[in-house]
């Protein structure tokens, strides 16, 4: 193997990559970079056997050449090394050429690498997808179900299937949920999708959060391909490999309260930012708890007491309060966590009591929703 | 005590001295930040009683009011979510009012926080600094001073003098001295001093480390008084307490050498590039050792060879060598410290053979050096 390669590209590729190499793995040669080099371009691909990213430097690109391939071949290189030196070479080319004994020299300008590589052969092959049935989303989209629920997932291995998103096609539309059993994050979108399909799968949440950081904003179109046990995203030039969660996703439908005893119309940021600072002091104490009360005359009072540090308290003016007179208590951090995933200037909450779930939503949207279960304080 | 400021200027002055808070101590009431209102305006002090920090908001400044002095007083707040809070109030001024009990109200808008104090005479007396004896340092100067020699001292305790650096005052220049025996650096600059005192202390690194941060980049002068065990910093507004380390530091003029065997001249940007390139597989082997053979031509080879993942090597064209041919080996870590150190586009390196220390230097300025100890290998 050897070729000439504009170092940014070959950089960018690497990073990419990079996001699934394990640190640490069971399978030493997982922690190198597989290398293949053909006519029409260098593939890099990264595995923790979990997710898998193939990423492709195409040879030309829009009529300029970008890699000079002089001899095809393949090569694994320790992932760790191969990106630090990459990044630090001199020059805006490097040549890559795999000598005898897989040793290869990793040249630029005067500076010149010879690092021992391993044969790709002993490399694990990616997961076979077969393409028969494919929908596409917007990049954008995509990025943005994630943001709205993978922050909600269970981080304790306790229930495996919670630490993943429920992904539910069914008649067009696409439904995202994660719940950790305190709270539970839902965002629903229309697909384009002619076959019509249908799938329920549980895509891993950091397999989500990693491809998350790979992707551009675009509103460029992903080809997403579901199996019995793999999802591959194809964006250009990129490949992510995700392996699915086993098992049934609990049915999450009647957790939902469909009636409201008390309905809350307040301005998103200031509420953020009230029960941000009502959080201060929680954080020390009894689980981040914050308490909140409603006021005659349209006003919410936010508080907390934690009694060896203090107290702290503060009304915020809402656009309405309706119903039932309500003292609630719930985790600040899964209230921050659902008002920064919702968009928009307002947000609605509609509550069934103080010992039930309640709801935080979007007024007019009802395509996403956040729930959170509150904490016996009274 | 009452009073109402302005809630960014109580912001900076609390950043200042939570660098002397410490997150761990042996006496509660320093992880605390004392607050004193007088009518001239509010002093806040942190202190771990090796560093303490006094910053100064004056009632009005420039004409115009930061402070509305309400009711002179005092109070130890805890300095974690007396900081917290107070970055994150919702208005531009802050009101903090003592109550019965130490409990302080600390309110802005419509939030209102109620902290556990402290009774302010049991926080710790700040060092008496008989100011007989003063000379005046530019900021600017300072904190490049202390950059050039900081990184140098010691980090173990195993001779805790050389976790200090050397200042010692003589015929109005002023010599920073630190090293780790490993290596050494050393500034000197002239100093305005009416008095031609003579001082010879050793100031902590960690001191001057924290002094470097809270100091703004100004050409303004700083005071500094010494006296047997502590050393004061005086800036506008702002005092900063550092007690000195006890012991007689070591002489060092000895280590330096007088003559050179071998001279060499070279760009000091890509020298320093080539050295960060040959360590990036020295870091994980040997000490992160790498080696410099001259070569006809006023070539410098670095190299470095880690068996199990490979070998780097790289050609510098220098300005010129002269005198002998040196094959030598040192820590990359202590070059690059010493590299980054120096200013200017061109250094000079002085060796007295593979064996002996060598110095680095910025041609024409005698102010600076820098020394590194090499390591055996051949």
């Amino acid at each position: 193997m050897k070729f000439i390669i504009q170092r940014d590209k070959l950089v960018n590729s690497i990073q990419d990559v990079l996001k699934a190499v394990p640190s640490r793995t069971t399978i030493p040669i997982l922690t190198g970079i597989k290398i293949v080099a053909s006519n029409e371009g260098v593939t890099l691909t990264g595995s923790d056997s979990d997710i898998s990213i193939e990423s492709f430097i195409p040879a030309e690109e829009e009529g300029s050449e970008i890699i000079e391939i002089k001899q095809p071949g393949s090569i694994v290189l320790q992932a760790k090394f191969f990106s630090e030196i990459v990044k630090k070479l001199p020059k805006d080319t490097v040549e890559i050429e795999v000598g005898e004994n897989y040793l290869t020299r990793i040249s630029s300008g005067k500076a010149e690498f010879n690092l021992n590589g391993l044969d790709s052969d002993e490399y694990p092959h990616l997961p076979q997808v077969e393409e028969h049935h494919v929908f596409q989303i917007p990049i954008d989209l995509i990025k943005t179900l994630i943001r709205q629920t993978v922050f909600a997932v269970s981080t304790s291995e306790t229930r495996p299937i919670l630490t993943g998103v429920n992904w539910r096609l069914e008649f067009g539309e696409l439904t995202c949920i994660a719940t950790d059993s305190h709270r539970l994050a839902l965002r629903m979108a229309k697909i384009e999708n002619d076959h019509q399909e249908s799938y329920n799968v549980v895509i891993p949440g950091k397999s989500l959060n990693e491809l998350s950081k790979i992707l551009d904003d675009t509103s460029d179109l992903i080809d997403i391909v579901i199996t019995e046990n793999q999802v591959l995203f194809k964006a250009k030039n990129l490949l992510f490999f995700s392996r699915l969660l086993e098992g049934n996703y609990p049915d999450t439908s009647r957790l939902i309260p469909e009636e409201s005893k008390t309905e809350v119309e307040v301005q998103s940021k200031e509420f953020l930012q009230t029960i941000d600072r009502a959080s201060l002091l929680a954080r020390e104490g009894r689980n981040n708890v914050v308490k909140l009360s409603t006021l005659p005359g349209g006003i919410l009072e936010v508080s907390s007491n934690s009694p060896e540090i203090g107290k702290v308290s503060e009304e915020v003016q809402t656009h309405h309060i309706e119903g039932e007179e309500l003292k609630i208590s719930f985790s600040a951090k899964y209230m921050l966590d659902a008002l920064k995933a919702l968009e928009g200037t307002d947000i609605k909450i509609s509550f069934t009591g103080a010992m039930r779930p309640f709801l935080i939503r979007t007024p007019q949207n009802e395509t996403i929703l956040q729930l959170i279960l509150p904490v016996r304080t009274y």
